[in-house]
């Protein structure tokens, strides 16, 4: 059985299977969690899951099958929790306090029939982000959960285990990596303008930049192609559109990585 | 029994009785190694040891105990195996492929007492790089290791497991942080002239760089003082020695991460 099939189980005895079988083809005290970050109306926001049967949220994540590497589990149980792939996955920190995830506390409130060993050890856990844009992706619910929801990274809710501070990590590691890899143009649309551009720039960084600076910065990168229409409708003289060059963007990320 | 007092134990019964406590005391399934990075003569190095009774080397590394963190764990295992102490580790890749690390076949050619229980499932192993002085510190042999040395990254012998790999990576993140953060100070002497810091990064960068436009750069970091003293003894004008303002420099490493 694979635990891809967990989403259309019916029987809770057969879930109860499906559990085991994943508890017993994984590694024990060790598991990936994935920060989505999305941007939308000028607003970073991070992809969190309500535990089902609770009040408290989650970010996707889950352990790591014997016969898989560690970044394969990072993709499968993002597409397997939130319906998400080909999305690009980096990561970026491993969290490993003693204490950062009483599972066995978090569990007992649960309705799933989780076997008690599958809590017994301690977790560490290898944290990936992933970029996207919001408009493209239309995350879906896995069986553990009540809810999915686009969240401020300032405004999460209650979340367990160190789930805050591994939102506060990747957003430190995304506003270290803009400074020398455009990785945020996963975020933006086809075509969009500078000025569109900065705003994704500002809200990473959670602060406002120079104009002239940053139009000459990111041009100096030679990814972008600057097209002959322009954005009109607004206020202002219409400003230019811009896309990608493909080819450009991939040599970049290679020469970066 | 702490597992720090390995080094001492010279009854082979005991040493067996040792490496259980530490088994059943330790996660499995997860380890760190550490890349130690030292400069001297212009040449950035890596410390390697010799496992005992064979031809292989390895870095440091070793099992996490249940009673600490992953980063205690780097800085515990650094200092047993090394005895390196109060060194910066920063934990910058873990390594998650299948087949990373077959611990069984490289026990087998060695004349330590593991238990075979010990390397039963594969291990995910969490990387830190450290940066050194290469002439302030002592590094001293444990009881699993036949050498220890100083080694350039690209001359390294036959090395277990994927620790060619940890130390490409490992190198790959320091020269990336280079870029924006001045770690490298580590690596230098109390007082120091500009082409000697240059050196270093050049050493760490694999490529020559511009002089005017390093002291510029570094300079704007406010974190050195420029002293009356100049370096005597060389063919050119004497160079300015330079010294780091270590309140500057802890406010700068503060204000990055």
């Amino acid at each position: 059985m694979d635990s891809a099939n967990f989403g259309n189980l019916q029987d809770f005895a057969e879930l109860e299977r499906a559990i085991r079988w994943a508890f017993e083809n994984s590694m024990k005290g060790i598991s990936v969690d994935c920060v989505v970050f999305g941007f939308h109306d000028n607003q970073l926001r991070v992809l969190c899951l309500k535990v089902k049967g609770s009040d408290i949220w989650s970010l996707p994540g889950g352990h790591i099958q014997l016969n898989e590497s560690v970044d394969e589990a990072a993709y499968r149980i993002l597409k397997y929790r939130t319906g998400l792939d080909h999305i690009y996955l980096k990561q970026f920190y491993t969290f490993g306090e003693v204490n950062r995830a009483n599972v066995r506390a978090m569990v007992a409130g649960l309705k799933l029939p989780f076997p008690p060993e599958y809590f017994e050890t301690r977790a560490v856990s290898v944290g990936y982000y992933a970029l996207v844009e919001y408009s493209k992706v239309r995350p879906v619910l896995d069986f553990m959960s009540d809810d999915i929801q686009w969240i401020e990274p300032d405004k999460l809710p209650s979340m367990i285990f160190d789930h805050h501070e591994i939102v506060a990590t990747g957003l430190k590691s995304l506003r270290a990596q803009i400074d020398h890899l455009p990785i945020v143009y996963h975020l933006m649309p086809d075509t969009f303008t500078m000025p569109e551009l900065q705003k994704l720039h500002e809200a990473i960084l959670g602060e406002e930049l120079d104009r002239a600076n940053f139009q000459k910065r990111i041009l100096s990168y030679n990814i972008l192609e600057r097209l002959e229409e322009r954005r009109t409708g607004g206020a202002h003289k219409a400003p230019f559109l811009y896309r990608f060059i493909p080819e450009k963007y991939q040599e970049f990320l290679r020469s970066e990585f």
